[in-house]
């Protein structure tokens, strides 16, 4: 009863593409719903990938000095309510503990949303002089936020992030630490999930709540909505205000100190199957990938197939590689359209004619090149093709990105485009907000940010006519 | 104001053994209290050790064919109730949120306190046939149990862990699954913690909720009392059963398939500071010390000193060490003392005169040995030397368990070894739930396992006097 082609069953991309993302979440066997609505259950498949992410992020924090730490996951509400904009943030979407070992708690527990409260209560006990600083710290946890619409990977009651609270003598280092973590969630997506981001800085009404300033990563769909990454916020002294965190500076007074927190989580999975996926399922970039290569042997039945099977792949192992071998007795179209599904950057297939050649046959995943490759070398040319791979990814959707990016200057080619769904719209802002809400209510779309480094596409306003400075990205997001 | 002897304020373990531990847990800033009672903050270098217990564990568990993922953080009440031995157990230390949104939530969710009954209904929903078999599933997560007494690592209200749950086509390969899990504990303590553990079966009366076997990793530590470090559970076809668990056979008959689950927690933590801390502070063993090395420059104003420490770092750092070097501007008096509070294996003294001689002097923190050890071949040197004081604080441990296990034949003699709090005794026990709860009312002390491949002891009871035929540990616990 295995012996059904899986992917049949697939919707079509250009039929209803948020069907063909569940879909893929699914048959992939990337995740599966939990009996509480909104919540997800992350098979071996799905976690192995976040479990690439964390390994690279992880690594990335600890080169650049921070550590990791844990933090409780419940907040007393009295101590919740300490910043005013936070709680006004998180207030809606939290869920709450009252009862504990059959009796009522006074003051109810908030299953964290985010720990900000918490490191700051913290740092405020710990900290004392600028000898303490900076404290660079992050956690790798899950968070709960009560959502009322949700979907797989990109908005969950619960999810898996890291969350980084760092606490500096000076404004400009707290400023530079924000934006270099923004470089670091960046150049992840150029290292292993091959996305280009787009970074900037989050308009006032779109910034977090305490933040002074937001900063994020937004990735492109394929339907032409963006997904915002990851953010990294610039707090300046709100919350060491209002957790009465201080330190004795060098000249013997009592300063504030200023504070950073940043996060990026599961969601990126959600950013990696919409960007690279097709209609026969996940398309993974080869350096996130928990296979990289998967060996089918072709009429294993015959003498000496499987034996040079398991040669390749003992060979490919000792070479570092993530390869696995699927020498069971289902059929060679089965394996095929099983793998195609789960993304596996390249198939290798052995049969008794490519022995007799002395060759293999590799099969591309992301354009279904077949290349017939000879048996000495093979550890070199498929760790080529993988970063061939993994560049036609990337470079495949900055193509898409930069085909999606319209500039416009009218109020109305504005919306014509938003309405078309054809991705961002690059256009002039005022900075007004009154702009920002009209756009936001009569388009549903929104600023996802002011990219960094831009020249100016005009001197007006989009909306308003008025005269503006600032280049801004709009667009519908999930 | 930094400039204090932080461990001239720690506790004698023989003036108070408790206020020693929570002296220890505070000093060497492996915790600090959270706002919740109960609820505790990982710091940098506690976590750090977890995270090299995770490291370890993780490996292992992957090499045994077992895939990490995630499971919900909360339980519908609905569901929680289908297993009644295992709700029975539970359900008097759960933590429920009642409030989600705002809104009240009509089938409670419990916090999980462990993840039997989430694991069990996914795996009824991907599970159909022989061929799913055997699923080896684990995740790293924290848990809550509301507790009314706690105390840093060993019982607290959250704590981190990785619970395992498999499940298997006959009974005797989950049998030895739950067996194999306990080696690799075991191993853990053999190669990580300087822990000689007892492995051995807990008796009905104190196995797991739910369990028909439980097996267990014993420590015991310095103040006479064991300490459960590990289980491992056989559950038969009791969950699969309540969960309509089934699979079809090669016999294409249906079948309920057998299970197990198997956890260890941040109360390893617990379990070497007791184990191996002294006077000055934590000792931490070789292998699971975030700090191997910690280098101390003498007199480093002099010319040479400081350029000579850098020097010996980058070779250490470069050979795989985990190694510091603190050249801030505390005398070596203060860092002395900070580092054996933070129980760093080997301190490394370099000053002028030891360069001049061309040597090193390193100081092993478990026996304050020093040692005047030539810069030629000091990677070496220390190598050995690390292994060498791993295998010194192994085997002191070991003679501690040795030295404190009392072998009894009657009462008065089994009453007489507890009310002296000298560790474990050993003797014979009938089998009756009768004998164990006297032996608890009257002495407060427990059977903490009935250990593996004992000779026994004698014939009778040492309770009962009625003819017996097993060898119990038993003693006071935490």
């Amino acid at each position: 009863m295995d012996e059904v082609i899986k992917n049949e069953s697939i919707t079509k991309q250009s039929e209803d593409f948020a069907q063909w993302y569940t879909d893929v979440c699914k048959k992939a066997e990337l995740m599966d719903y939990a009996p509480v609505k909104g919540f997800i259950i992350y098979r071996p498949y799905g976690y192995a990938i976040w479990e690439n992410i964390k390994e690279y992020l992880d690594k990335r924090f600890k080169e650049t000095g921070h550590s990791n730490v844990y933090m409780p996951l419940v907040i007393p509400e009295s101590l919740f309510n300490k910043e005013k904009e936070h709680v006004e943030g998180f207030a809606p979407e939290t869920l709450v503990a009252t009862t504990g070992g059959n009796n009522k708690i006074d003051d109810p527990l908030i299953i964290r949303p985010t720990s900000e409260v918490l490191f700051s209560e913290h740092y405020s006990r710990i900290i004392s002089s600028y000898r303490d600083l900076p404290k660079l710290y992050n956690q790798w946890c899950s968070v709960v936020r009560w959502e009322k619409t949700t979907r797989p990977f990109l908005r969950g009651s619960e999810f898996l992030w890291q969350e980084g609270h760092t606490v500096h003598e000076t404004e400009i280092e707290a400023r530079n630490e924000a934006l270099s973590i923004l470089d670091i969630y960046d150049q992840l997506g150029k290292d292993l999930l091959a996305i280009p981001f787009v970074k900037g800085i989050k308009s006032d009404k779109e910034k977090f709540a305490g933040a002074l300033e937001t900063y994020s990563i937004e990735s492109l769909n394929p339907d032409g909505k963006a997904l915002q990454c990851g953010t990294s916020h610039y707090f300046g002294t709100g919350f060491s205000e209002a957790f009465n965190i201080s330190y004795q500076g060098r000249d013997g007074k009592l300063y504030h100190p200023y504070q950073t927190s940043w996060g990026t989580s599961t969601r990126l999975l959600g950013a990696v199957i919409m960007m690279h996926g097709d209609d026969n399922g996940l398309v993974l970039p080869p350096y996130l990938a928990p296979i990289q290569v998967i060996i089918i042997p072709i009429a294993q039945q015959k003498e000496g197939v499987l034996n040079e099977a398991k040669k390749v792949y003992q060979e490919l192992k000792e070479a570092g590689l993530k390869v696995e071998l699927d020498d069971s007795d289902k059929t060679a179209g089965w394996k095929f359209s099983e793998y195609e599904m789960k993304g596996v950057p390249i198939r290798l297939e052995i049969g008794p004619r490519d022995i007799e050649k002395g060759n293999v046959t590799l099969v591309k995943r992301n354009d279904g090149t077949k290349i017939s490759a000879s048996r000495s070398g093979l550890v070199d040319t498929i760790n080529t093709t993988l970063k061939q791979i993994h560049e036609e990814m990337y470079n495949k959707a900055l193509k898409y990105v930069n085909d999606h990016t319209t500039t416009i200057q009218t109020y109305e080619q504005l919306k014509e485009a938003i309405n078309a769904n054809s991705g961002y719209v690059k256009c002039m802002w005022c900075g007004d907000q009154a702009c920002e809400d009209k756009i936001k209510e009569e388009t549903s779309a929104t600023i996802r940010c002011l990219p960094f480094n831009q020249i100016k596409v005009g001197d007006k306003c989009a909306c308003c006519g008025k005269s503006a400075t600032k280049v801004v990205l709009v667009a519908k997001a999930y």
